[in-house]
């Protein structure tokens, strides 16, 4: 048992509503289908009002979604020729947040801007950038290959969680729960008995846990049409980044009898954005390279829907009791050797969050 | 006219929400009826989580509601041979409060336990004691025999109040209300027109009023059937502490004709718990030896239903205008007369509270 | 442009909620019809909670809305004889203010009062004085001629807005934003498209504006049936205290054809009173001396009522970001041109406020 694990410590981490997430990071702003032409989508990013269009070029733009004139938010007006147009008095606003026309004067002054912000769209994502501008760098944004591969299929859903968006990576990194809160749903009782080994490597948080020679539960097995034939499965979940959590099981069927094949993949992300210290956005997918089609991607769906409701019921349970409680600084928590991964997570956000204080 | 009362003071006694009450105490926790094996009953009280359940011996349990590894509302899970697991991870609680399992490894921290209150079932009521345990004596649970006295119908209720639960107290030790609060549901009107003589004996704060020779109120004297008959009532209002407040209406029939008895009697509970300092649960009961079966218990429910809804409106809005006064402190308090008892049991809790602070 | 505009600033002006106006002053309190002999209004002015009722001989009476014994709203009571009676304990108290009965006793404390308003009913107006009553000066209450005035029709209206008062007197004074927020409801787009003159007068903030020789847009041209003529038109808005703006519209005819007039007069009227720091009650008049009768009237109240609901959806919106903004100090503000005679509004409003804080 490491220095983290199986004691009790004051619960400092979150006694308060913190920042706890660091901000010159790439995040999930949006679907790509959720950004039209037509319309202003406006959203609470690390607590940042902010304001989403697509220009006629199809470019995603990302602004303060605020007027500097008199406040007023952006998304209550228009768009007009790739510009935003104050509903209050028609400020217009370029796609480069420099104000470009105030309807009663020539003069614009030299401060009637708004912020942008970098945006990348890949793949199903529209990915945001809340740092400096000039230190977003496109390459790390993440891609996910499987997401537009026509030989996998996909699920991908949105759940407003009204927690802080640790708890919800602390919840992907330790499976354990599984055979609790989800054991009606997702029926795997047996798999996570025991605590998984976590690695943490090149900054990334991850847990690896092996079942060997053993039938799939039905959740996986389902899908491969391989029954109860005995099959070893390597589970591997991984912290990208405060942003993303990757997980992917990896089905190996050692002899593949006609129709069969000798390895299956099943991968979910797990990807945070934080709305305020004490909510985020999250959204979540499931793909794999087989039970493809329409049914295969409804079946998902469906079921990672109810699961994954049965999460924000528990974590928005847990945030309500710390958001109520007069002293949460007081309140013991235990941490076990399950919680290793997410107690590294914890760590590797504060990591990020340190060096952008050492950087100013 | 004594020191309290009859001149303005600065309102300082509702000036912020304040924990005025003892913790070294019981209260009421919940009736019998509402703790079951089958369910977990959550409930704040004195501003703790709570859960009740009841073991399969029928004992019931009142434990922290939060798990201490990640901060779950235990009641989120459910009762497993005495024990209640958690839904979250599925740490399991005995009655004790002991950790007794942790499903992904064998060792269980030392501190890995839930706070236990100690709990007394007495008639309809399930008691707790908020204080440290070993300080709890059961013999302080009062008894209240008429409420399971076969000669006696009793009615019983619960209202959520949100005010805090000495303006409760207040209420229901000075009837002078009764002609205005109530005018329109008890038709009490000409009884409670002068204040009552105070009395405070062992720390206990009662009111004492005497209506001689005068016929009794519908109110009263419909479940008597003495008619206009001139009678001698004898109120008796007792707060026994902050938790309880017992009145008895003792009818008496110096003359009684065949079929009218001699003496008649009404009891009313105020059982008050705090829920928070701006909100407590109140346990009321009107019970009497005589207007029996179920029809006089119907009669009793309603009208008292309809008697004390009109109080939580004016509680609720007394709390509310305290909560919104920018300097309640500033605001002025004009106690009369009929005040007497009602500023006594503020300062019955306010002596047991100190006493709490020189004890540690 | 001035020193004000032009530049930004840190929006210190709503970085709090802030008590942004003078109590020694005059403001509009209720329509006359609110106010009757069988019921109390209750209602938040300037963070006060006040009582209005009429008495039998038709005079209005504000009190504080709040009894002195217990904190009890005296609006959860009722009116006998002219008086106020606690429908808690059944104090009573006279249009003076003074507690007259206590049905528990003879003797009435000193101090057993509540504080009572100068009030002056004008029109359709109940005005209060929210100051000192020594300073309060009927004179001073505005007067609104064609409000009664058989030759004008008038519509009138209220808006509960959550937004500092000031957000919509700054409105009004700018009207350049009727081409963008009301640009389908008054259809007045060419109207103010340049910032119109500003103009301070013995602490009166107006602005004034000429169109010259042109059409009347619909709005006004329609009730004067003028159809394309050219006409001047000549706008006059004035704040003329914290709780009053006016504005006229003269339309001038110079060559009267028969059956058309020389002059045509439209005024508005946008009467504020603080609730809070962060609303306000909000009544809106629109009057003119042509386009009489029942049809004109709701012509006017329906094209204003579903305008100035535009202003509320704005003028929320940007308080609702005032408040949830961690450091609104740090929110920058541009002012333009057109802003003059809004930054003059507020500083009326602050020279009254630096008065007030003078004389104490």
């Amino acid at each position: 048992m490491s220095a983290d694990t199986g004691h009790a410590t004051r619960l400092a981490y979150y006694a308060r509503p913190r920042a706890n997430y660091p901000l010159q990071h790439w995040w999930i702003a949006a679907t790509s289908e959720e950004v039209g032409r037509a319309r202003l989508l406006s959203r609470r990013i690390l607590d940042l009002s902010i304001l989403f269009y697509r220009r006629a070029d199809g470019q995603v733009v990302a602004l303060e979604d605020r007027c500097p004139h008199r406040g007023t938010p952006l998304s209550l007006g228009w768009v007009e020729d790739d510009q935003v147009v104050c509903g209050y008095h028609g400020l217009r606003f370029a796609a480069d947040g420099a104000c470009v026309r105030i309807p009663t004067q020539e003069q614009i002054p030299r401060l009637a801007c708004v912020r942008t912000y970098p945006v990348i769209e890949s793949g199903p994502f529209v990915w945001i950038w809340t740092g400096a501008p000039a230190s977003a760098n496109a390459t790390e944004v993440p891609a996910h290959p499987w997401l537009t591969d026509p030989h996998w299929v996909a699920a991908l859903g949105y759940i407003h969680v009204k927690a802080n968006y640790m708890l919800l990576k602390e919840n992907v990194l330790d499976l354990t729960h599984f055979a609790y809160a989800h054991r009606s749903t997702f029926a795997m009782d047996d798999d996570y008995d025991a605590p998984p080994e976590c690695i943490v490597e090149e900054g990334r948080v991850s847990f690896r846990q092996d079942f060997l020679n053993k039938a799939l539960p039905p959740f996986y097995g389902d899908a491969c049409g391989l029954g109860n034939k005995p099959v070893d499965r390597h589970d591997l979940g991984t912290s990208v980044s405060p942003a993303e959590h990757v997980f992917t099981a990896r089905i190996v069927n050692h002899s593949p009898a006609p129709g069969e094949r000798a390895e299956y993949f099943v991968k979910f992300q797990h990807m945070t954005t934080p709305e305020s210290p004490t909510s985020h956005h999250y959204w979540w997918v499931m793909a794999r390279d087989h039970g493809l089609g329409e049914s295969g991607r409804a079946w998902m769906q469906s079921v990672i829907e109810a699961g994954f409701a049965e999460d924000k019921v528990i974590l928005e349970a847990i945030q309500a009791r710390h958001d109520a409680h007069h002293c949460p600084e007081q309140a013991i928590e235990i941490s076990v050797v399950a919680d290793r991964a997410g107690l590294m997570a914890r760590r590797q956000a504060e990591a990020l969050i340190a060096r952008e204080s050492e950087a100013r």
